[in-house]
């Protein structure tokens, strides 16, 4: 399935690394000499900064030569330069840390780019413009609309055609290590009169996110066939929601305020010339998708991913979900074509969330409303505590994993946690 | 209702013209002399380039004085400086035009600064974040309501309790005067199987929306009483909708391609302190609103909404509808305090829509989903033309007036033209 042998870099990393040279995320970090917040990328336990690199002149090639796109506070500039500043980027990197290489016994210049990832505080990678929230994995609308209508009409009649999804919140987008406050506001037992409360069914959802590199003219669709030209790469994605909100408010507009208020995603970019050797051919689909959805030979990538939950009294997460990417039934071409065919301009910086992945396992549900079938069954955190929904002091941990053969390519920690809601004072 | 007498400009224009002294709006054009585009106001029928006053040195208050905040594409840093200064520009701009000062025989100074409004173009006011729609009108919703379920459950549970809205898409929001060209996509007669079409109900919603000036930190509410001064101020805004593919695509998780593929904003912003002579209490709330969303005098402004239509046939726009913004029942306040009652952070540059504003009134509803009953009832564009929804060539004219003691605070115009759809080869 996948393969490729592993690279030789002379930073020294184990094959379950999530961050070998074949790998060459993205992301941003607060340089701890000048403080000032730069673009980076990772090779082992070191963050590079890449607007050093560039400052040292180790971005000789056509495109990335002039103007010094790493020295920004968001990625956005790089992302928009488009696919042959990516791969000449990642070249240039891949390169310049391969075992042998002139910048190997540069003690000057590595001081200067490379610092300890445990001694650097990373930043949200992308001024992040729309954010858009799919609802891709079949598994996971199959077992909700289960719990709503029954298994008989579990599905909505336009699930199969079209990837369903929303327009998001993007200004309560946070990076990894962000605390998440517990919400208030109106939730109702019988769907008739709302009562003040603060949620009582605070919930993860297991998602990655795609973000959109280069974006298309307003009125001007996508074709599929050039969509994946505009995706610059996928990180984790927890979308937070607030489930007894969410009951209340989402008919007829869909979710709001239980949405809003945090969606958590992992400080690395993983693009998709990293992830090309876990590209695995897509799910059947039936029906055979329209004409403007339907790809010669459609694909996805293998790649695993976990959830810990970790309460106050544990020193570790214990994991309560193990899923893949693989389940989702719309792929990320089909997701980004299907926004642009009525003309949306898709910009630099937007991000598409899957929506939650889960498999066709129980072990597989990738939120606690499935694992606990909302509600009913308590999910065990591994000692003598268990959960329905998440409680105050609780961390949820993801991460994403490709095996290769002799590396990994990984996507690194996506991590929040659980503050008690506010005083009723700070409301009114 | 509303009074005040007429303040005197050295700048002409009648008591009718939307732009007198009391009103000062914001917005921003393209230079003619520098080809900048940079933050303005209007008088009468010139448009006042703000960084070429400031350059002058008339901006000598405390908060304005050492930054040209008007030096920008876009008012944001502006709007983010909060109502002090928005307070002192406004005094600063209503002195220099004043009748008797000295700017009015300073010949070289307004050579600088003003120009005819017929000879610029203007730009999209705001560098809009995120975009939110609301659906304050609950006669709107009642007669969408009617259509879909019948009287009798025309209204959801919630509806009355807290105000519904759905988080929109920003980067489609265009300043009037942009063609809009006719989406295509998925649309189901059976609501069973879809087939691939242009949209053949597009409609226009006449809805106005308020921009957010200074936002709130994530995870901190903001209080009711608070609310106002995070508002800089509303513009009128055509939420356009594609009313087919919405049937098909909006269940279960609201409008996502029906809305996204343009919403048309007028070029000016009417502040708050401008409409405070059209301020009026607002209309009784039964129930009476959770304590957060509770105000101690709560009100709305007086606007008379116009709305008209005109087909390449035509010379000028035929009205279809006149309604008021007074007819929504949640106000900006309860929008602005329910958005972030989570902690959802607001941010400056946040555009958030009232929804399609109808009154009681057939000739009062806001959109041809109503005013043709769902396509039942044709609507007479004065001439031998008739529509139910939207035909290519047609423009849509919306307006916003109030009518003050011998002068007119207006909106001005949010203008769009329907241009035809693409050829199938554009999307595969």
């Amino acid at each position: 399935m996948e393969s490729g042998s592993a690279l030789k870099s002379f930073v020294e990393y184990t094959s379950e690394h999530h961050f070998p040279l074949e790998n060459i995320p993205y992301g941003t970090f607060k340089n701890p000499e000048s403080n000032e917040i730069h673009c980076c990328t990772r090779i082992g336990d070191f963050v590079v900064d890449l607007a050093a690199l560039h400052d040292l002149g180790h971005f000789s090639g056509d495109n990335l030569k002039s103007e010094n796109v790493f020295k920004h506070e968001f990625l956005n500039t790089f992302m928009a330069l488009g696919r042959p500043s990516w791969t000449e980027a990642r070249a240039t990197i891949q390169n310049l840390f391969a075992e042998g290489s002139s910048f190997e016994n540069d003690e000057d210049g590595k001081s200067k780019a490379l610092f300890a990832f445990d001694k650097v505080e990373m930043t949200l990678p992308v001024d992040i413009k729309d954010y858009t929230d799919f609802y891709s994995s079949k598994n996971h609308a199959y077992n909700v609309g289960c719990m709503i209508r029954g298994p008989d009409n579990a599905l909505q009649p336009n699930y199969t055609y079209l990837p369903v999804g929303y327009h998001g919140r993007a200004s309560s987008v946070v990076v990894s290590g962000t605390d998440v406050r517990r919400p208030k506001g109106q939730v109702s037992a019988d769907k008739k009169v709302p009562t003040w409360s603060d949620c009582k069914r605070l919930d993860f959802e297991l998602e990655m996110g795609a973000y959109v590199g280069v974006g298309n003219e307003l009125g001007k669709p996508i074709k599929i066939a050039n969509a994946s030209d505009h995706i610059f790469g996928l990180s984790l994605l927890n979308d937070w929601s607030a489930r007894d909100i969410q009951v209340w408010e989402y008919v007829p507009l869909g979710p709001f305020n239980a949405k809003n208020f945090a969606s958590t995603v992992s400080p690395w970019i993983i693009t998709l010339e990293a992830l090309e050797p876990f590209k695995i051919a897509h799910q059947d689909q039936d029906p055979e998708p329209m004409p403007y959805l339907r790809e010669d030979n459609p694909s996805t990538y293998n790649i695993d991913l976990h959830v810990g939950i970790q309460s106050e009294n544990m020193d570790a997460p214990h994991e309560v979900c193990l899923s893949n990417f693989k389940h989702l039934y719309w792929n990320v071409n089909q997701q980004l074509t299907h926004h642009a065919v009525t003309g949306c301009n898709m910009s630099t910086g937007d991000f598409l969330g899957s929506g939650t992945i889960s498999g066709t396992e129980k072990s597989e549900r990738g939120c606690l409303l499935e694992l606990s079938w909302a509600g009913k069954e308590k999910v065990s955190l591994g000692n003598d505590e268990e959960r329905v929904f998440l409680k105050d002091g609780d961390s949820v941990h993801m991460t994403g994993v490709c095996k290769g053969d002799g590396y990994t390519v990984g996507f690194g920690d996506c991590v929040g946690k659980i503050l008690p809601a506010l005083d009723d004072s700070e409301y009114f």
